[in-house]
């Protein structure tokens, strides 16, 4: 299987993206293409030292930045994600990796891949490493959605659970502000109602945001504003808590004395707050694999996107959806 | 100066709010006035061995649960909540501290004390102890806000931040799913330009949720909607990461040798995430202090609680707020 690469896109491209693509090529088997400035591409992996042997490049002069608008992917049509899109509609390749831009890689994947027939809109799905995987949907790609689009998520999100986690039936809880049913907006009093009557889902009401972390359901169904706070609040909650513990093991003497005992175990913790082991987040509801990796992807990060963009391959997503959706109305 | 405790109000209740309002009483000379069923008050303070000398009991033989919608505070007119706020109005106390259902002393703050003249929403101003203190304003009250609501939550948490911790001028953030200026809801896009415009308003821009606890801003302005869910995944967050924590500790020898030394420096830690250590949350905009204390405050948090509504008396914020709202328009 082949997977296209966005070098450019990201907090560390190309370096780390380039070296994510290598150790993909190399540890997972990954057949890889890499979309970008060539001589950059070239470049940053000779001073890395990393050999480029069996890597594809094409070459790609432009790039969309972070503060470009979402519509960039198609205005500026020789930009590394516009290419990568284009390649992987030709069916140069079987899924698309990219820590660029969020909101050009939405539209990108709906513009030049397409939705699944009978989806209203595509949602990131991305893993939260809590005390059981939790898959949160939308984590930031639709600011503004219907009570359909919820249920939707909360369908797409049930059958990615059962296909990745092999879980029989995923529990779906409802991001909100209090458990009670009448809680929220009045778009979620209604999602409320929507994904009780719902029989081919197990909903189990209302989550809180302080239940999060504690197992109460198995895929979080949210709008991609609220879900992009959380999911940025965790992550910034993890490292304020992680660092109080490090300030903490050097404010005494006894602590310290401790510290090389517990240094290997606090740095596993670390990682596994890190949503980089998870790898990268897709695009569901989209007809090909489009997998959204963290903006500050590392390599090793990039190269865990990749392997989530194989799982989602071959683990048949897909054709799951497809066959979901096929009755559902196509409409607007 | 008086306060009035709602003692029926709080998973706690009552005997966690009648030990806070002995411990009030004490540790803070306030004068103290318990409003709840006094059979069930004064039962509790026996079999908790607490001197109920000198604190006023009002009877009040009904109760507002949580499941109650917010408009029970109006429809229950024998609730302690009720009564807590009848003698607010009556000046038989000078401020008013509940753990009870957030939505109707909301309600009942708007109804039976009334909001300060040209204030369109009061607001819950809930302050977070992070790396410093951050005033996140609405964390709760207002599902439903407007973009002319949320510069008046930065108006009203900038006073209060100034009042109440001295900052000249403080910091005023927008929390919004990223830091570029176009992010967000249209209300937020809006919102954001509104405040980049306020002269009074020290407005440094979007605040994304990982960036809540780095000191980025001393004001956080969302609805209460949003608000609530930030407010609950941080206490989540925190609490699952001092779960990881502990558990790290007694799943080897080694790290189990070290527990010891760590013990009294892990439970500080878990002190300093505990919302109740700073006391309860205002709202703002009120024209008395009604200060809500958190639902599962222990004693120690009704006392701070307490503590705060003094401040919020003694520095003045009301008379504050009342000159700067003067010359609103006092429209809907």
């Amino acid at each position: 299987m082949k997977v296209i690469i966005d070098a450019m896109g990201g907090d560390n491209a190309p370096q780390e993206i380039i070296r994510g693509a290598f150790l993909a090529k190399n540890e997972l088997s990954a057949d890889i293409v890499l979309v970008g400035d060539e001589a950059l591409i070239r470049q940053s992996a000779l001073a890395q030292n990393l050999s480029l042997e069996g890597i594809e490049i094409v070459h790609a002069p432009d790039t969309i930045t972070m503060q470009d608008p979402p519509t960039a992917v198609r205005d500026k049509t020789e930009s590394s994600m516009r290419v990568a899109f284009r390649l992987l509609r030709e069916g140069k390749g079987d899924a698309l990796v990219g820590a660029g831009n969020t909101g050009a890689m939405h539209v990108g994947s709906t513009l030049f891949v397409r939705r699944i027939r009978g989806v209203r809109r595509s949602a990131i799905g991305t893993i939260l490493p809590m005390e059981k995987p939790l898959l949160l949907v939308d984590s930031g790609a639709n600011i503004s959605v219907t009570e359909e689009f919820l249920v939707q998520f909360a369908q797409m999100g049930s059958v990615y659970m059962k296909k990745i986690f092999g879980i029989e039936h995923p529990k779906v809880g409802l991001l909100n502000n209090g458990t009670e049913d009448k809680k929220g907006t009045e778009l979620y009093v209604s999602t409320y109602q929507k994904l009780s009557a719902c029989e081919t889902l197990s909903f189990v009401g209302n989550i809180e945001g302080k239940d999060i972390p504690f197992g109460r359901c198995d895929v979080l169904v949210c709008d991609g504003f609220t879900g992009n706070i959380a999911l940025k609040t965790l992550e910034g909650m993890g490292l304020f808590v992680m660092k109080k513990i490090k300030k903490m093991f050097q404010s005494s003497l006894s602590p310290k004395l401790a510290y090389p005992l517990l240094r290997g175990k606090i740095k596993a913790l670390r990682r596994e707050f890190d949503a980089s082991e998870y790898g990268g987040a897709p695009f569901l509801g989209i007809a090909a694999p489009v997998i959204k990796a963290h903006g500050s992807s590392d390599a090793e990060a990039i190269k865990n996107a990749v392997r989530q963009a194989i799982h989602y391959h071959t683990t048949g997503i897909i054709d799951d959806l497809t066959a979901l959706f096929a009755n559902a109305p196509d409409k607007e």
